[in-house]
Parts: C-alpha cells; sequence; structure tokens
C-alpha cells in the first residue's frame, strides 16, 4: 500500500509514530514559514503541517504550492495539535511531514468539491468522478451499499436463493417499451432488455427452487420524465406456497431489518390498508401516513342550500387542517390558486375558518348557516382554530385534487418531517383498471396476477370491480414496492390473456413457454419487487433517486459524462444487418 | 404458508405431530390397499403413507391416481417407519396421510426428472424449468448463490464498496464485438452493453471511492463457441493507493476465504510464476499446477546427431511422463495420432522409455546412443519406468504443442484430480501482443494496463518486450481471474493509444472522458476480474459454465427456452428509426 494509514484513521494514541497518508489536496494554508494542508480521502481528513526550520525549505515550498485535488503521499510524525478541531475525528492530531511526494497533479475542477458547491445540474453530470468525490453523494452511495448488503443477509437468512436471470430476453410489447439488442448471428432478430425478470422468477417457482431473490437492473424505454431512468435496480423476490399474508409479513421484515441495521431505527406498526380505504379517506393509493388529515365526505350535509356547485357535484369532500384557523386571506388566495393550477385543475375551494368564539367564517356564509357550518366541521373534527377545506366534483378528480391539497398542506404545515417513517401495506387493489384510449380494460399490476377467488363471477360481469391478490408496500406517500399472488394455472392464465385483449396466437407467441411450465406442476407462488432506487432515496431521506445512483443517464436518457448513447460504425451497421431510416412523422 | 415444515425437515423428534406438507410426486407406488408417495421439495424428500381402513377410499384412490410432478398438499401425523431409509434424512420417519389436496396437476415430463436424466441437451435447454428441478443442477445454483453471498461478505469486511455500474453505455470497437441497444429518443444513436465496467471502476478510484466491487453482468457480441455465453457475470473490483502485490495478497484471501466457506477447504500455497517462466515450464500462461511434468529443453543434447528434424527445429523439449515407461506400442502410437491432429498440429512424437534394466528405447534408436538418451533422461529426471516425450519445431507452436501433450498425459495418468485444487498467480505478463493479421501491437490485457517503469525505455525500441503489472490467478489450468495496474496519468495512457494504433481523434472520442479526468488528479490504482460462471464451475468440479447459469443460452446464443432473439413488429421498427437489411456478404 501507498499508505499505512487512511486519513479518518488516526487519533491521540498514535502520537509519535510515524506513518504515510495518501489523499486529495483538501485546502492548503499557507503562512509563510508555516504551510498546513487539509488531506482528504474517502475515510476521512488529515491535517498535514510543514515548518520551516524542521522542514527543508524545497519541502515547505512545494507543500505550498500544491494545489487543490492534487492527489500526494505524505510521510512524517503524528503530533498533538495545539488548536484542536472537534468537528473531525482526527481532529485531535496532525501530520509534521517529513517526505512529500506529489503522485498526481490536478488541474482546477470546475466546481467546488465541497458539502456546498457552486456547479449546476449540467456540470456536475459532465464531471460525475469529481461530483461523486463530495462527502454528501459519496455518503449516499455508502448508504446504498449497506442497503445492498443488509438485504442480501435479511434475504440469505429467510432461505431465499440468489439467482441471476437473463439480461438479453425477448420482446413481450405489453406494458412499456422494452429496449431491444439487435441479433448479429440472427439478422433481423432482437433481444430485448428485461422491463423486470417476472416470467423468469415464476419459472424458478415452477422449478421448485420455492424462495428466490435478486438486485437486479431492469430496463424501461419510456419518455423520460424527472426522476426516471432508463435502467433502475430492483429487490426482485419470489416465494412458492404462500399466502398474502405470508408476503406481507417476511417482507415487512426486510424493511424493519433495513431500519434497524441501516438507520438504527424501530419501525413502527405497518398497518394493513384496503385500495378502496386508501382511496375514500386519502384519495390515493400511496398515502402519506405520517399525518391524518383523512377526507371527510360531506356531500349529505351541503344539499340543497342554493350552493349549485355542491348541489350538481357527485362528491363534495372535505379535509381539517389543525390550527390553520389563522390562515390569511392571501394564504387562503394563494391555496385557492394553487388547486386552480392545470396541474390540480379544480375548479375553487371553500374554506370554512372555526374562530376561537366557536363561530365559522367561509367563503359560502352566502349559502350556508353557521349551523350548517357546525355540522361540516363536527363531521370533520374539525374545533376552534382549525381550517376545514372542502373540494367537489365528479368522484375521481375530485379525491385526486383533494389528496393533492392535503399533501400539500401537510408539508405547509410541517406534518411531513423527513426523519419520521410511516409505512403500511394497501392490499386488494382492483385487478383491471379501464384503459380509456384503448378502450378495453389492462391489468393495474401485471397480466400474472391473481384474481381474488370470491370475486372471480365479476369478471365476466363487472370486471372492474375484481379485486386482485396484489398489494403495495407505501412509505411516506411513495410507493417503494408492489406484488401479488400469481396465477399458476395455464386456463386461469389463458383466460387473464383474452380478458386483457391478447389473441390466443400473440399470448402463445409471447407467453407460451409460461403456460407450458403452468402444465408441468406449478405451485402457488407470489412475490413481489421493491424499486431499490427510490427505497435508498427513502432511507436517506431525499425526494431524488438520482444521488443514489452512481452514473445516472439526464432527463433525455443521456449520459453526458461519457457521451452516450452516440453513432455507431456503418461497419458495425453493416455487420447487425440494420440502417438508420429517416424518423417517420 | 400452504405447509408447516419442508419436505427436507421431519425427524424422529416431530413423532405424532400433525403436520402439511407441499411440494411435487417424486414417485408413488401402490400396493393395492396401501400406497405411497414420495414428496419432494428444495428441502429434500418426505414420505407419504395412505393405509386402507384409516385413510378413506376416496382418499386412497386419490393418492394412487397421482402423477409425478403432481403439486399436492398433504396434512397427516408423523409417525416412525417401519423399514427405514438411511439415505435421506428423512428417512426414519413417514407421514400417515389424513387430507390431501391436489394444487396443480401435471403433464407428463419430457424426460425423467432424477439425478440421472434421460434428457437430451436440446431437450433439457427448452424445458430448462424442468431440468432445474433436478438435484444435480439446483445444487451448481445453490453453490454459485454461497459464492455469491460470501464473495460480498469478504469485499464489505475489507472495506470495499459495491457500486452498481451503468448497462447502458458507449460501444468502443476496441476488443470483442459490443451489443448496442438502438435509442428511440435519439434516432440513429446507439447504447452499448459492457464487456466490463472497466472504465467506470477507474472513475470511481478517481472518485477517491478507494475500494470498489460487483458482481456484474457484461456482455460480448462474439461467435460462439463451446462454452462462451453472450453474457456473463464477473466479480469486478478496483483498488487506490496500491502496489501489485497488496492486490495479489487481498484477492488471495478471497479466493482462500471462499474455498474455506463454501468447500471448508484451506487452499495450499498459491504460489507466483512469471508469465516467462510458465511459457518456459509449462508452455502455457495458465499452467495446471496439480502436477508436475515440466519442459525439459534438450536442444542443445540432441544436436549434431544426424536426425534432422531435432538439428533443423529452433526448440526441442519434453516432459517426462512417470511411471509411464511401460505404454505399449498401441498407447504410444495413439499418443503420437493425437498431436498430430489438426487441433495440436505436430509434425510427430519422440518418445524415449527409461527400461527397469536401465537401458533405453526409443523412436529415434537410429540417431541417439544410449549414452545420449541417458543424458536426456538425466537431465529430465526421468528413471527406470518413466517415459520422455519430446516434440521439436518453432519455439512458440512447439511450447503449444508440448503444453497441450503434457494435459493430456496428465488426464492418463489421472493427475488431474477434480478435488484438488492448485492456485498460482501469472505475473509480468508482456504489455503487448503482436496482431499478424492487422500487423500491428494490441494490449494484451487492455489499453488501461501500466507498463512496468523499468521497461518503459523498450516501448520505444523494442514494444515486445515491455512487461506490465499484468496478473493472472490460475486454479487447476483455468484462467480465472486477471488485472492490472492501471495507468493513471493522462500523457502516459495517450502515448499507449498512439502504440496501439489509435488516432488522436478515436482515443479522444471513445475515451476523452477517461483522460480528461485523469488531469483532475487521479490516484495510482489497479484491479481485477474474476469470471464468475467459471469460478463457480471450478467450485463445483466441473468443465462446464453452463449448469451454473440458471437461464444459459445455446451456442448458437439463442435461448430455446423463450424462443429469443425473435422478430420484432414493424411498429417497433419504426419507432427506433431502423430497418432490417439483407445480409451483405
Amino acid at each position: 500500500m501507498l499508505r499505512t494509514h487512511t486519513c479518518g484513521e488516526l487519533r491521540l494514541e498514535d502520537l509519535n509514530k510515524i506513518v504515510t497518508l495518501a489523499g486529495w489536496v483538501q485546502r492548503v494554508r499557507n503562512k509563510g514559514g508555516l504551510v498546513w494542508v487539509d488531506l482528504r480521502d474517502r475515510y476521512g481528513i488529515t491535517q498535514l503541517i510543514f515548518e520551516e526550520g524542521e522542514a527543508d525549505a524545497a519541502l515547505l515550498k512545494s507543500a505550498g504550492s500544491l494545489g487543490r485535488e492534487f492527489v500526494v503521499q505524505a510521510t512524517g510524525t503524528v503530533i498533538e495539535r495545539t488548536a484542536k478541531n472537534n468537528k473531525i475525528p482526527t481532529g485531535d492530531i496532525e501530520i509534521k511531514v517529513a517526505e512529500l511526494q506529489v503522485l498526481n497533479k490536478a488541474k482546477v475542477p470546475p466546481f467546488i468539491i465541497e458539502d456546498d458547491t457552486d456547479g449546476g445540474e449540467d456540470l456536475r453530470m459532465k464531471y460525475r468522478y469529481l461530483d461523486l468525490r463530495r462527502n454528501t453523494i459519496r455518503e449516499k452511495l455508502l448508504l446504498r451499499h449497506r442497503m445492498m448488503q443488509e438485504t442480501r443477509k435479511y434475504m440469505d437468512l429467510s432461505d431465499f436463493i440468489e439467482v441471476e436471470t437473463p439480461v438479453l430476453i425477448k420482446s413481450t410489447p405489453e406494458g412499456a417499451r422494452d429496449f431491444v439488442v439487435p441479433s448479429r448471428v440472427h439478422p433481423g432478430e432482437f433481444y430485448a432488455l428485461p422491463q423486470s425478470p417476472q416470467t423468469f422468477k415464476q419459472l424458478l417457482m415452477v422449478s421448485g427452487f420455492d424462495r428466490y431473490f435478486q438486485i437486479v437492473k431492469c430496463f424501461r424505454d419510456e419518455d423520460l420524465r424527472a426522476d426516471r431512468q432508463p435502467e433502475f435496480t430492483q429487490i426482485d423476490c419470489e416465494m412458492s406456497f404462500v399466502d398474502q399474508e405470508d408476503i406481507l409479513e417476511l417482507f415487512e421484515g426486510l424493511i424493519r431489518h433495513l431500519f434497524q441495521s441501516v438507520k438504527g431505527m424501530e419501525l413502527d406498526e405497518v398497518v394493513r390498508m384496503t385500495y378502496a380505504d386508501a382511496m375514500r379517506l386519502y384519495g390515493n393509493d400511496k398515502p402519506d401516513l405520517r399525518f391524518g388529515m383523512t377526507f371527510v365526505e360531506l356531500k349529505e350535509l351541503t344539499q340543497g342550500k342554493g350552493f349549485n356547485v355542491f348541489d350538481s357535484a357527485a362528491y363534495v369532500a372535505g379535509i381539517c387542517a389543525k390550527g390553520a384557523g389563522e390562515y390569511t386571506r392571501k394564504q387562503l388566495d394563494a391555496l385557492t390558486n394553487w388547486v386552480k393550477r392545470p396541474q390540480i385543475g379544480a375548479k375553487g375551494l371553500v374554506y370554512v375558518k372555526c374562530n376561537a368564539d366557536g363561530s365559522y367564517k367561509s367563503s359560502v356564509d352566502k349559502f350556508y348557516s353557521q349551523e350548517d357550518l357546525k355540522a361540516w366541521a363536527e363531521k370533520a373534527g374539525a374545533v376552534a382554530g382549525d381550517l376545514l377545506l372542502v373540494l367537489s366534483g365528479d368522484l375521481q378528480s375530485t379525491r385526486k385534487q383533494l389528496s393533492e391539497l392535503r399533501l400539500k398542506v401537510g408539508e405547509d404545515l410541517g406534518l411531513r418531517d423527513k426523519t419520521v417513517y410511516k409505512a403500511l401495506w394497501v392490499v386488494d387493489f382492483p385487478l383491471l383498471e379501464w384503459d380509456e384510449e384503448m378502450g378495453r380494460y389492462h391489468a393495474m399490476h401485471h397480466p400474472f396476477t391473481s384474481p381474488k377467488p370470491e370475486d372471480l363471477p365479476l369478471l365476466e360481469t363487472d370486471p372492474g370491480k375484481v379485486r386482485a391478490n396484489a398489494y403495495d408496500l407505501v412509505i411516506n406517500g411513495v410507493e417503494i414496492g408492489g406484488g401479488s399472488i400469481r396465477i399458476h394455472d395455464r386456463e386461469q392464465q389463458q383466460r387473464m390473456f383474452r380478458h386483457l385483449g391478447f389473441s390466443e396466437e400473440d399470448a402463445q407467441a409471447q407467453f407460451g413457454f409460461l403456460m407450458e411450465a403452468f402444465e408441468f406442476g406449478a405451485p402457488p407462488h407470489g412475490g413481489i419487487a421493491f424499486g431499490f432506487d427510490r427505497l435508498c432515496a427513502i432511507f436517506g431521506g431525499s425526494d431524488s433517486i438520482r444521488d443514489y445512483i452512481a452514473f445516472p443517464k439526464n432527463n433525455a436518457g443521456r449520459d453526458v459524462m461519457i457521451n452516450s448513447p452516440s453513432a455507431i460504425s456503418g461497419e458495425q451497421l453493416d455487420e447487425l444487418s440494420l440502417s438508420v431510416q429517416p424518423k417517420k412523422v
């Protein structure tokens, strides 16, 4: 090793040791006859000191001429600092340097490599390797490393086998778009990159592997939105001979283990909530349970008083913002404008302030008496000092708008503390979702999800009502995982494909191998997949996943550091029997 | 859970417990009033018994009608077997079944699902999910799982950070062919799948990550040979501030840990051997050290006796096959024919038998006296009962032929015991290799490998003589890993690209980002990568890697189970702005 110790290691106990350190120059302070250098590596910072008289002039000079981010190796004696720095673990000591070697020079970096940087997003992406030098980013990737190790430890102890499924698979144009890989050996044929190892993990259950897991890269060629990556990582799991509850318990255990081992935290009870309740109480299938503010349905209490907006609405509901009764006119106007933005799309916002004197002040005083408003407030559990916010309209969009409003108000009131974690299982998802555009149902989860046996008769009469054995794990309003009990019977799988509008031929061509596998003794099975990038971000208390990925792509799916994607040679195209066509409009 | 216990779990201590098992029917024996069923899962086999009188007739009948590979759930009482089976851990007990439920029927499998199967390679590939049910295959994948967990444990304890590098990167047409992935969003541009995360792991060193590892899928679009896979897995590692010896020690530690933890074995000393010595003594840069039989150079001792073959050869060398002096004429002819096969390509084979009476019998008695032959034998350390086998010709091909012969004879003499493991480091590889076809040098390891500083002057005068800081780990004649100390200086990297025939522009376009990174404070660093599939196969005592991969491709790069690669729709091609062209000849 080019060092005897790391830059995070030396303490008072090491006084008088002759040591060699290697690392990056974080900072140089040159007082003429005295030079201090902060030397940095992954493990910490150690102060080097060069003193006139003891060090020769050349050494002093070369220390003084070190630039930021130079890579150096320094040998010297551990001494006690006169002015200690209690902010860093090595702050009691410094190294009186006798030998200094520059291992590599550095140009001035394009942005400051400290926790707070002056580098913009684009610059930091182009020089990602410099951005990764910052403690804040490295710590995020260290957290990710810890999460991976602890996930595997838990899964291994729970008898899961880690199996690598193939990356070069087959394109199945259901769901999101596949990335494809042209085959040179088989001209005109393509592999596809997996959107998930779904069929392979089910085949492993047919193989009797009983418990499978993998932390695996998956790929989706989507039109990118902020914070979506074309390649992403999931914790992918499958188990045989299980009921839904077995899966929920085992993976609640995983999350609990991760909180304990990675964050030293005990997670509260992970409640189960049906999809129907989540929609009714939070207007959202991934409710943030760090705060209450559940929906209160006010349709009945608001009818027939001449307020046509409510009278004509299919759905009227409100939330009670505790302690927000003092909101000013300006604040209420701002909230109203906020819900009327096209992203939210509400027509307006009705408020009721619960005054200290027991009276009510509302934006619809014209239509409703104090008695009326009192009834609303009572139903909502609103007391003096609280604020009732009410939206109305059709069921689906109003729920969505009110959910957004609830999150916004929760945020404003400081109820969404990033250091607090509330997890829940949302269960009993609908099996099918109506696709307006396509004029048919599609699978809410995926085509391999099993319907609840008791709802099976509805499949022919009212398919939208059929509930699935499907579940999501939600933490702080973010869906971090989801899964289902699968179909393991050929007949039933075929029927499902039919309901999803697959022709017999398409189903056979795409998933024939799976249906055939079901005929050779497939066990009942189910599983789950967690979005690992997002899970890490949640654990790190971040909204963005990008910093938890070592080399992310930008919003255009481009790696600006290596400049990818990029053109390939005509020779390569010829070998692949391909030619590039002008884009069809 | 649909079971209370697994099929490998119950013992005499469990007598009289009411248990529920679930699994696959391995075998049914029906004696009329008595039916036995062997129930199998991943964990073992448990015998179920159905008895007349105690079980009702319907139960007995349904047990008797179970077919192979049916999936069933059975509830009953643990009882002691009258005829115990000491071949399986559950052999002392059986389950007297009271309830039986068929969870899924099974068609008759296309081949027998037992350790010895009647299924041919093609059939087993098509029904890989059934092949995976066989214990022998599942055990190989369990070994792989164990290897992964133990590798990560060792790396984590050694302060390595597991970082996922991107799969969608950039095509660099150096080395093997890349698989490419067309970008839909950027028409005419392509990502490439990584042949290794080489540049990314070097960038992580520039980032100060200090120690990186990953168990990662890599891709090579090669013309497939037996036992090559287009996607393969490597253990990929990189470290900063290290000398070559640091890396060898740390990764010798990894291999030692794997032998201890996975196989319960202590590995012998891992010797270091220079490339030059490996070629001189074994004619091979991955010598099998399970046996000696090192090369003996006989050029000097064989000259001027009228045997033109030896006189005109640049190189004459032999090996001593201990105890093979009794080989018959027929055996020697067979060996001679073996070396003359086109795959080996020797012109002939000279032998010298060391007889019990101290005399010698050789195929060149006409030219050489007993004295001559004695001198050869003495140089080779051959004594009575041994056999000397001699080849001649130009240095390179003769070494290659003699190496093949040594391995063949070692095999024949039973010296290549699969339960014995001998590992070594081959070091000091040449930096460059002359490429006859291209008429230029190419990097023996890769363009990022650093030359030995003391050999640097040779780079301009005799490039083929320059040795690299490169090393391979070899076990039992198989290269399982290799790496190098890297270049970390822009100037030197640029010079290397020049020597490898890169134009300034190409070097910049392909690796500009890396060279630029070197200018911002790159630490000295080096690393290694292990072929994980092969490592698993070696640990499992197999020559073939295929059974250590859950879903391998066949020799044509095709997954015959899912039928991939396959055609994609014209719509997909249009979206990608691509069209398929007839193959150019």
